[in-house]
Parts: structure tokens; sequence; C-alpha cells
């Protein structure tokens, strides 16, 4: 996702609780990328410094990652959810149920006043998002109930060529766009790809 | 449906309740048609004639419907659920979660020994499979844990131009398949089409 929007154009800050694993990661892309396009800080500055903040931890440490900052979040901060609750067995992926809610809704629930939630690129491949050399050519869902946000997160996904934003409607149909992760995995495993995305025809 | 299969060369008979009404729905379609390529039958001469049978009537009058005819299915018969359930509300669809089980599943449970479901064609909007004159150009994902039958759906489903057939794992992904229904049909309102389909990139 960093590296994706870095080569962009957007300006791209990394957090991390340790200010030390946060600059090596930065420098780790940079070097991919071939300029210092990313910044690595701590959370606390990463979160003063940003309008929208992507989670891209996995989906059971995102909740514990949020109260663990949220008292430096500031009003009108966006989040942007990527999580998705994944079980692996025998190389079989499938969807985590946790009392019919998605995982993006379970996150919202604990969100300080005033901060908002987005549910976004659940179904493209983060390791294809890396490959920034690679036209991605798909279309990226976002659902939310606020619609402001959901829009400043759209118009940052424009930056990115070949990537369309769609607007999926409420936070609840993270439901959908989790699941459709699953759907993407079993493509990937039964014909042999990495990089089963979704595109909308028709729209 | 019967339709786009009639127009790709298929021999379709159309099964009801009352051969009145099946004869008139026939007529109709082969008048679209410009061709008789669809027969009307009673439901039991339609299941003694069929392969493959195509359950197409509102999702909650399936399980009676199958209920009414299982004595006459033949072993090997492969059933394709299209069903979707969703309600409506101020024009918003919502998926109608039946505790956690897809429709396809539901409907699974109850069929006679020697009778295969495969759920398809739930992502395909029903009015554009009538338009036979415009390409579809996207994906129709089918899932069943009878691997004889999905490929023989899969087969049935390269007849018609333009439309890939997908494996899209067992049919507990009729899930996902059903909730992504809802997506489209948001998608719809949101952008003002009726024909808001899936195509998978990168597969």
């Amino acid at each position: 996702m960093a590296l994706r929007f870095a080569a962009a154009g957007a300006q791209v800050l990394l957090g991390s609780r340790s200010l030390e694993r946060a600059e090596e990661a930065a420098r780790k892309y940079n070097d991919i990328l071939g300029q210092t396009l990313i910044r690595g800080l701590t959370n606390g500055e990463m979160l003063a410094g940003s309008e929208i903040v992507f989670l891209t931890m996995p989906f059971d440490q995102a909740a514990a990652a949020i109260q663990a900052c949220a008292s430096q979040f500031h009003p009108g901060l966006i989040l942007v959810d990527v999580t998705v609750p994944m079980k692996f067995s025998n190389r079989h992926a499938e969807y985590l149920e946790q009392d019919g809610s998605s995982n993006s809704e379970i996150i919202a629930r604990n969100l300080p006043e005033g901060v908002e939630l987005v549910a976004a690129f659940k179904t493209v491949p983060a390791h294809f998002l890396a490959e920034v050399e690679k036209p991605l050519e798909c279309d990226v869902f976002l659902c939310g109930n606020s619609a402001r946000a959901k829009e400043r997160v759209m118009e940052a996904v424009r930056m990115i060529p070949t990537l369309r934003p769609l607007d999926a409607g409420p936070l609840s149909h993270a439901r959908i766009l989790e699941r459709m992760t699953v759907l993407a995995v079993h493509l990937n495993r039964r014909y042999k790809s990495k990089a089963a995305r979704f595109r909308i025809i028709g729209v």
C-alpha cells in the first residue's frame, strides 16, 4: 500500500510503535522505489501528520493497535481498514465468522468520536500492490457510513493509475467485501495465480 | 437463462406445474428469439428429459418446488441454484441472513440421494441475460461439492459466448456469491446502471 501510494505521488508516512522499525521499513521501501518518498515515524508522529491512516496489520491485531493509539487520534481522522478475518486449513482459506459482523464493523464500534472508518482494499492483493510497475487494472470497493470520509479515500485512490474506486455502500457491506477476498484466495489456488482481483463490468 | 442458452444452441425445456403456463412462456421466448427453440412442459416431463435443471424461482419458493418434484428426480440429475435471499427496504437491497447458511446450502440439505446441487449464475443479472444480443463479457462463478456436476455445468456455460465459468469452490462459497449479488444491486443503484457484473482479472 505504501509503495503503490508513494509511487503515485502521495506523501506516505509509515508508523510503528518503534521508530527504528518504522525507519528501517521506510528505508527498505525507498530502496525499492529508488527515491526517498516514504518516511518512518512513531505511530504518534505519524497520526499527528496524517489525514488518512491505513490499518494494514493482521485482522486480529487491529482493535488492540487502535486502542493503544486512540488518545492520539485527531477529530476528522479517517481510518481505512483493509483487514480480512480468514483462517487457513490445508491451504484452504475460510472466512472467520464473528457473530455475523465484519471485522470493519467490529473495529468501528470502538473508535473515538469524530474518527471515521472506511473499509477498502480488502480485495486487492497486497503483494500485487507492491509490484508497482504492474498495472492494477481492477476496482477497489469502499464502504463506510460517512459519505465525506468515503469520498476522501476515493479521491486518494484515484491517484493510483488503472485502479478505480467504487462506492460499495454502508460499512455493513464489509461483510461482502471480506468474503470476496476468500473467493479471490480460492481462485488463486484453483487457477495457480497470485493476482486474482475484481473488476465490475457495466458500471 | 432460457433465452441465453437457447440462443447459444442448447436444447431448452421450460417446466411449470401447469402445461399451459409452460407453453405460453415458451411461446413468448420463441417469439423473442424468432425461432422455435424452447419447449414448454410440465415439471415431470421437463425433469425426465433434462440433465441439468436451473432453479430460477424466487429464493423462498425453491425448497417447496423441489419437495413437490422430488419423486420425479432421476439419479445423476444436476440442479443449478441461482437464487439469492435478499430483502428490499427503501430500494436498498439487504442480504437475508439465514443462520449463517447460504440459500444453496439450505436447498442442498433436502435433496434426494444422487441429485447434485451447483450454485451458479447468482451474480449475473437475469434481465441482462435476456438481452441475448448483448455480449455478457463477465465471469460466472460456480460452487458445489460434486466436481463432476460442477464441471458439467461449466461445460454448459462455455456454450454462451463471452461468459467465462470459474470454479468458485465448495458449496459453502455460495455464502460469498449470494452476498456479491447484493453488492451488484447496490452498485446498479449507486451508479445508475442495471448491468453491474463481475470479472476476475489475473486468472
